[in-house]
């Protein structure tokens, strides 16, 4: 049985522990669970009372597809309620080769510690100094730890912005390709990982121990139905691969759904321009990748590498939603300059949708000119240093209302929304609403079937149907993050008759454990539910399950629709 | 009957109603009544919904000894709830001269609109461009004012922090002696004044009609009672006219009850450089005045004339509060940089409290040295400028915190702490955990029974009785907020058996309506239902009620007590 890891980052002691009360549980359903029972909710986030989680899901470390993604589980910097941030890379698919299931951070260091970077191995956890690497951007200090560790490295780290416990601060995962491109990227984890002095968790290259299904059999056929669904479903198979995710932009412009101008228009003029199919012609013209995985196991391969203009790599995972945050919302119209700034967050360790927000807030505030990706990109290089700028940009969209006298803020809970406007696309605004994460798209869908027509089709201009979408989607999510899945598989699932029955049957079959389509909704609702009773004893409350007013208020162009679901009608979005 | 003037700040129109639904309320019960009726509490602070309500008392333009204090009510930019901020000045005292009970201001300007003066006059309202004040500090704005309106000018102003929307920003009003020396000070009310784009609010010197006591004869009497009441205490007739609030410094010392190093230690050492003795020392070595008053009718005599080494005119107003915060919280020394730091603070217009632990918390997080008064000062000439550090420090201590990446915040709901360490004076560590205002002594003063023994003695380091001394203590603030009470009345009344009759009377002579004792308690009471009330339709639960955990686990020097009053508990200190 996979272990706990437990270290204690003011005293270094650690200690590989049975899962005991976590069995069963994986992904978000253990980092919530983990965070729900272990930290109290009303500590400070950058509290010793607060803990970082590092989970991998049920079917980490296994061979089915797409099965590789990780959870990262605090008491969130920017919410200040709870946090699972989910991200790609090697990490989650390497701790189980190590006998991990989670890796859980606590206490922190004495003021004015430095900073260490852990080393996990076979049964043995070293805290070195990291001062070589501390104030370093991501990228050369992960080419340093390549350069020490070898080829094979897989860690997690932080950046500038996680060392200055920035709320926007990201954790980086090393991805496929030796890159630290992946990210746990909402909610501020990386300050979190700051806070407690932690710049790297490393995990021994030297450590990769066979890890076998339990019933190797029905997983090798489990796996083949799984592969054949994703296969089989044309966004997963044709859409993504082809464009990446930024296929949305026109789909999603075309819907007059795309939030412009710190979310005054559904539509943006120059969408050609940043297009995925724009993105496409600029990557293979400079003998780019258009199309590459974020983790083993990967059968979508929505990632992309992004040269500049010499040819040199410039970015990678460089999605739909980061080109709309510069691109549409802060009007951005050179692709090379949102690229750029891509890259800058991945340096600095930013989230891109909180900082694309925020770039919209500076410009509406005065303070760099709509529309100029010069003047952003320097923004964003302050982010990380003692310059007082960077510490209001690098904070997000509630800190830089504050800062810049803004009081149009598109953020629930004060994580700002990310690229689909919620008066136009109800069934993810209620999603944004009601989601114990913050304003997250991620967190149930309902993209899906207001727009793409994927698993059924509701009316996104209108509430009649979107409460229980929205509902049904957050369960569902809650479960695809607890098995380690990748949230596009529910592309393919979604209009599948055996999509659910696949995923079950290869639970079971890997852990050895009874493991049902029942069992699979229980375990989203179980996630739910703890993220739900954690951010109650944080103090929230149905009046936090809001969006700002002046989505009721402001009729969204063209369709001019506007936002008209009341409190009490959201609360049924809520298991 | 004075009238209610509506000023509605886009369109410019105006209308002097009747009390209506208001009559029989004044001051803080008065602007809460119409703050929780009228603005939606779920509303941003800055926006058009807000109003701002200045509120005469139910004595206000009275000969009644200082009762001529003004409320000022709104949506606050810092705590997000309810806020009434009271001051002295001789707008309160001039209203009712000029037929007003309240003044409301309402919507806001389209975007990009500049700044405006008001000018109220007699039954008529002018915007005028207030473009030749704008951007000025106050002092040097109020003085073109004089030399405009000439020597009786009367005005409220908000100066840069206002105009840039900082959440510390007061707003100043005309001392007796032509100063604009006199604070709304806590909440950020300046920043909605500047959300609404008003610069000033200048009453016309010209209308000063006469204001009669309906019974002339009875509040005769009653005037007479109620002044030998406050003559005939020491704290009233003594102590605050000799060294001011000052003398508190070495009081709260010897109690170990001081806020040191932010909160850290409740002694200081250099109390002997920073006491009301040693400042009356300084005030009188170079011809300043010691003792003078906030607001006509004023018997008490608290405030002073601070002068610089060359005995010119550097401040007034400098409380025991100011002195602490930058004194012994930031560990200043230098009694002339405390005093240059309370005239920067009426300059810009900030709330010295939420100011002086401002700068404690940027030196706790090692942006300048601990007991740098000279760096302070630099940091503070910075607000209402686009220094980002000037945002940064205008917006207080959680705003600084989440900057500085400081954990150790002693805020109640976003509001920072006075000067009195709730560990060691539980009666007022009560009223900052459940009073509807955020952490605030003056909104139930346990310091008197806990430290004073003035109203008896509890004792301040256990939890017994404390609770419901704050309860108490509340529901008689919020009275003597309405009725337009200096709150330091309540040393007198408390240690007087005919003091809350005498209130009474004075009111019912002057109104000629009934009012008894129990009138005025529910007075009281009904200002803190309505402040209730609005804060939980803005959201806030009893968890919002608490103090921040550091109080719990860290015990005080040299007592070392802890605060160990439960959120169950402390539900008992509300209405």
């Amino acid at each position: 049985m996979p272990k706990i890891l437990r270290i204690n980052t003011r005293t270094k002691e650690y200690a590989f522990e049975e899962v005991g009360p976590y069995a069963n549980l994986g992904g978000r359903a253990l980092t919530s669970r983990v965070i729900n029972k272990e930290v109290p909710a009303n500590c400070h986030p950058l509290s010793a009372e607060n803990k970082l989680v590092f989970a991998t899901g049920l079917l980490g470390g296994s061979t089915a597809a797409n099965s590789g993604r990780l959870s990262v589980g605090t008491k969130s910097p920017l919410t200040e309620g709870i946090k699972e941030s989910n991200s790609g890379g090697m990490f989650a698919h390497k701790m189980p080769k190590m006998g991990l299931l989670a890796i859980i951070l606590e206490d922190k260091p004495e003021e004015g510690a430095s900073f260490s970077n852990i080393v996990i191995s076979d049964g043995t956890v070293e805290f070195k100094d990291a001062s070589d690497i501390v104030g370093m951007d991501n990228y050369p200090a992960h080419e340093k730890l390549l350069a020490e560790y070898g080829d094979k490295l897989v860690c997690g780290m932080i950046g500038p912005a996680g060392e200055t416990v920035r709320k926007t601060a990201t954790i980086q995962f090393t991805d496929p390709y030796k890159r630290p491109a992946r990210s746990a990227g909402r909610g501020g984890v990386g300050a979190v990982m700051g806070s407690k002095k932690i710049k790297a968790i490393i995990l021994d290259p030297a450590v990769n121990n066979k890890v076998e299904a339990a019933d190797a059999e029905a997983f090798k056929t489990a796996r083949k139905t799984w592969v054949d669904i994703l296969r089989g479903h044309p966004v997963t198979a044709e859409g993504l691969p082809g464009f990446g995710t930024s296929i949305l932009v026109n789909i999603i412009n075309e819907a007059g759904a795309m939030p412009t101008k710190n979310f005054r228009y559904g539509q943006v003029d120059h969408a050609a321009d940043i297009s995925g199919e724009k993105i496409e012609e600029v990557i293979k013209s400079r003998s780019g990748k258009p199309t590459e995985g974020c983790h083993t196991g990967c059968v979508i391969q929505c990632s992309q590498q992004y040269n500049d203009a010499n040819g040199e790599y410039l970015t990678s995972g460089f999605e739909y939603e980061t080109v709309w945050a510069f691109g549409a919302n802060a009007l951005i119209k050179d692709i090379d300059d949102i690229a750029t700034m891509d890259r800058i967050c991945d340096e600095k360790g930013m989230d891109t949708i909180e900082i694309g927000n925020t770039i919209a807030i500076a410009m509406d505030g005065g303070i760099i000119p709509w529309g100029d990706g010069k003047a952003a990109i320097e923004l964003l290089k302050k982010v990380g240093s003692d310059d007082p700028m960077g510490m209001i940009i690098g904070n997000g969209v509630t800190f830089a209302g504050g800062a810049f006298g803004v009081e149009r803020l598109p953020v629930v809970k004060n994580q700002s929304m990310p690229a689909y406007d919620p008066r136009a696309v109800k069934g993810v605004g209620v999603t944004y609403a009601t989601t114990p994460m913050g304003a997250d798209h991620t967190a149930g869908y309902g993209v899906c079937q207001n727009v793409l027509g994927v698993g059924g089709s509701i009316d996104g201009h209108v509430k009649d149907g979107n409460v229980e979408l929205s509902k049904n989607l957050q369960v569902a999510t809650a479960a695809i993050d607890s098995m380690g899945f990748c949230l596009f598989v529910a592309f393919a699932v979604l209009d599948s008759e055996n999509g659910v029955q696949a995923m079950a049957d290869l639970v079971q079959a890997y852990t050895g454990n009874t493991f049902t389509a029942d069992d699979l909704v229980n375990l989203g609702v179980g996630a739910l539910q703890d993220e739900l009773d954690f951010n109650a004893k944080a103090g929230f409350t149905k009046l936090d399950d809001k969006l700002p007013r002046f989505f009721e208020t402001d009729p969204l162009p063209p369709h001019n629709v506007v936002w008209d679901i009341d409190e009490d009608e959201l609360q049924g979005a809520k298991v």
